[in-house]
């Protein structure tokens, strides 16, 4: 957009330039600090207000959207009371990298400095930014004598290029300021471009080690969705023929039934076969990975450095030397072009199995109880390109490891930060940016009793997730740790959620049998939301493996 | 206690300290950071560890215990996810002086620095307590250099005396350590004595300035309660037959069928004759109060500081000077042995009208719609001192002020911060606190959409708390200040919580008749818990008057 105007309200111009990120939901719960721009969203018509049931769900749903809209989540609370409810989901998209940008309402500046105790307020001006300055990448408070357009705009692009969240304070009185408005917009749209003779030299050692190796391979990671270079992986493995492995924050770069695709990697704790071919690859390429302790299976993993070329957007490490300005993007397709087509074939080539890790069989009577693997291993059959999980924390993510996701960026999950009450809410933003995909959510029953109820938030959009709450009266990872009673969580009739909010239909299942049935009753129903009350008795070999090396150090 | 050991663990000494200074129970959700706490919690017996839902109720829970306990309320929770889910209660908490301990679990620092990127963990170590500093009047973090016994006393002192939130940081290496342990323990339940020349003096010049006056009144705040000095307060109104109000925080400090008792002050948005009585006061005695754009009724409140006498505890201000080092006890009970026994019987004095603010006439047809008003005309019908009110933010708040609590500090309310979702975990930390008493829940939809389900965990207690829904479909305040449709929430059938959670008895009420009798059968009804979910139709008088007022600000 290149309107020039004379003047232009604070408000305006902030809508404007979210709307040209691409910005249609923003998440939150009105408060009197942030009415004026709920009212100017409504009136502009152009980006839609989803209040959610909270505030932090709201997070979590901006934080959902941000990651598979692969450009911007947004939340806008009000002061104190609204802005610290996100601290958790906006500090968890700081760990994650994920490009959310808070809005927060303020009084205005004046009226604080001349009167300090204003309700929802809980210190002097300017408490509430010195906090959020510990977990986003740029943060401002607009003020009467700031320039706001140029703050508004650093921010923006500070979030676009780091994939961090970031920070906008707008006391209420500015919302509607006109101010003097001279530059021509200028698109945040791109990324700062890699330095090309530093490119060419780490193009060429790493085409020089390829050469050498026998039995190279990737390993893809966050950085990849999150940079929306997706496509770029699956062409240059293709190219290759260079077999592709992901960490669980990776998870679901690329299809999982892709011939090239050899599951997630994360240590001891992942599948053993992924592991051994990992372990002994003589060249791994890493691709925008986080090597976070989950990742590494509780550093289980042996990654030597010596034979490893990570890349990382702006960073390549070989060996022990950096280069620095490149994107991934740019090596990414500068790597595919050099490469000779075939010929890295590496000997470690093999099709994931179809077995699940645990290796428990597959259930043989409709009678069986379930157990979290074999919820995995029936979902398995199931799964179309047209579903989106959404996992929460806990047994469901380690178990989900061995779940095959037929999409790209089709799997979401807070997989580092690990906070419970994720799965539901990231759903909603997921799926308020990508209307035509079904989430389906897997949540344990601690997660759901978080944040559960936020499915309300789904009928006003008519959209229908599968929602299956694993069900085993606790908190199932810490009990691996150390038990006590202090793990139990009371019994709830999860599936009443639906008469509580209205919507959608409710099913409890105790058997293989019964949560085939149930599922296959649910993908049919393009209806309603689905609600699936599902009673496990055991957690996953994964989750075992993980709270065992967690417990080593508690 | 005054055990001498020459060696203890620390978690054994916080222990120790914690149960010393009367706390029983600790609220918050178990993660891998503090299962060590929460085993020795356990395993000891003394304090019992609460599992809420959630970590932000947690906190809430924890400030309503310490409200109504006199002492402290503790919340224990994991780091990051745990922590900083606690960050809005505990601002509350800051911002209405509540004494809070946040106790929260870490990586050990070794294991943290060597290796940074651990789940649950947002930034480097010393990141949160970085947070945790702008809203406590104390924070440390134990390591294995600290003096942790120190460290653990210097916190619980600065809460004892300041009644503001202090935070400690656990690492869980350390909770099994045993370090020295020299000093006899010191209590800690006592304040920094008053200066007795200076309280001679400021004593001195209020009694003059009293024998003057010839429509003397007492003003009552919140720091009443928190100090525990509501007794000394009914002793000198008494002594000196002083009128009294109380500010909407200070609500309950006295029973509010006290023949003395006044209602409450907030300036034009409270009853027009409290209002009266205070501003023609021609010297005003503040006890406690905190000057907030609330209890001001948004600074409608005409008070001269020139007729003032503002005692709070540390530092009494007199028309323009200040006294410091002054104790609230100190003062109140020194000018009671001043005041000539019934002399000061103000020409202001007045029975507090019988009925409510909005003078809305007593509902003459069982069959009339309800509205937030009339529903307080009927509980003040209703209300024994067997009841603590717990009140949520919104169209309750503000009609609560002409409700009459029987009790003194039986009155609860986020009065200032008016954070959203307080009420029900709050009940939860008073009842637990008190487990005599019988919370009667006051609630908006949009509120109890947010931590609603919380009543999950008075199951475990088999508490009866009796919970009034105001059911009005949206954020009421707000669509007084500024409407939109992002004031609309979606329709819940709130009743079904309790098949939810499988607890409680509901029933749905639209008219007056029906509610009647919904709390009588709730109130004679000592098996179970209640939800009376409560459709209003319209909002009250205060809070119309309140919104208008900060829609001129907005």
């Amino acid at each position: 957009m290149t309107d020039k105007t004379e003047r232009m309200s604070i408000g305006t111009y902030l809508l404007d330039r979210l709307h040209e990120l691409g910005v249609r939901h923003v998440f939150g719960v009105p408060g009197d600090f942030t009415l004026k721009l709920c009212k100017l969203l409504e009136e502009d018509g152009r980006i839609q207000f989803v209040g959610t049931t909270r505030e932090d769900t709201a997070g979590f749903a901006a934080d959902g959207y941000a990651r598979r809209h692969e450009g911007l989540g947004v939340v806008l609370v009000t002061h104190g009371v609204g802005a610290l409810s996100t601290v958790n989901p906006i500090a968890g998209a700081n760990a994650e990298s994920s490009p959310v940008l808070v809005l927060s309402g303020a009084p205005g500046r004046q009226e604080w400095e001349e009167r300090p105790l204003i309700h929802h307020c809980f210190g002097p001006y300017g408490s509430q930014i010195k906090i959020f300055e510990n977990f986003t990448c740029s943060a401002v408070a607009l003020n009467e004598r700031s320039h706001a357009f140029g703050q508004i705009d650093q921010v923006l692009e500070s979030i676009w290029n780091k994939k961090k969240p970031g920070y906008i304070e707008v006391p209420r009185d500015l919302v509607d300021r006109e101010i003097p408005f001279h530059a021509q917009y200028d698109s945040f749209r791109r990324y700062e471009a890699s330095d090309e003779e530093t490119l060419e030299e780490a193009l060429a050692e790493t085409v020089e080690l390829l050469s050498r190796a026998e039995s190279p391979m990737i390993l893809a990671g966050v950085e990849l969705h999150r940079y929306g270079v997706q496509n770029e992986l699956v062409q240059l493995a293709e190219t290759s023929q260079l077999p592709v492995a992901a960490t669980i924050m990776g998870k679901s770069v690329i299809n999982e039934r892709h011939p090239l695709y050899q599951g997630v990697y994360q240590g001891m704790v992942g599948p053993a076969e992924t592991r051994e071919q990992i372990e002994s690859a003589d060249l791994l390429i890493t691709l925008g990975v986080m090597f976070t302790d989950i990742n590494l299976g509780m550093y289980t993993a042996q990654l030597d450095p010596n034979r490893m070329v990570q890349v990382n957007q702006g960073e390549i490490t070989i060996k022990h030397h950096k280069y620095s300005r490149i994107t991934l993007k740019d090596f990414m397709n500068g790597l595919g072009r050099r490469v000779k087509p075939g010929t890295y074939r590496s000997r470690l080539h093999m099709r994931w199995s179809e077995e699940p890790n645990d290796a428990s069989p597959a259930p043989r009577s409709p009678e069986e109880p379930l157990t979290t693997s074999k919820v995995i291993q029936i979902l398995n059959q199931k799964i179309t390109p047209e579903l989106s999980v959404v996992c929460d924390t806990g047994d469901c993510l380690f178990a989900a490891v061995d779940l095959k996701v037929s999409d790209k960026t089709a799997f979401f999950a807070s997989a580092f930060y690990t906070t419970m009450g994720f799965a539901v809410p990231a759903a909603l933003g997921v799926n308020c940016a990508s209307p035509e995909t079904r989430p389906l959510i897997l949540v344990g029953d601690g997660a759901f009793q978080m944040t559960g109820t936020e499915l309300s938030t789904f009928r006003k959009f008519h959209f229908i997730p599968v929602v299956i709450v694993l069900n085993n009266g606790g908190y199932e990872t810490e009990r691996v740790i150390l038990d006590g009673k202090f793990n139990d969580i009371p019994e709830w009739d999860y599936g009443s959620v639906c008469r509580l909010i209205h919507y959608g239909k409710a099913t409890r299942v105790r058997t293989a049998g019964e949560f085939q049935s149930a599922v296959d009753q649910a993908l049919a129903d393009r209806t309603q939301m689905h609600l699936i009350d599902t009673v496990v008795t055991e957690s996953s070999r994964g989750m075992r493996k993980l709270a065992e090396e967690i417990s080593r150090r508690v």
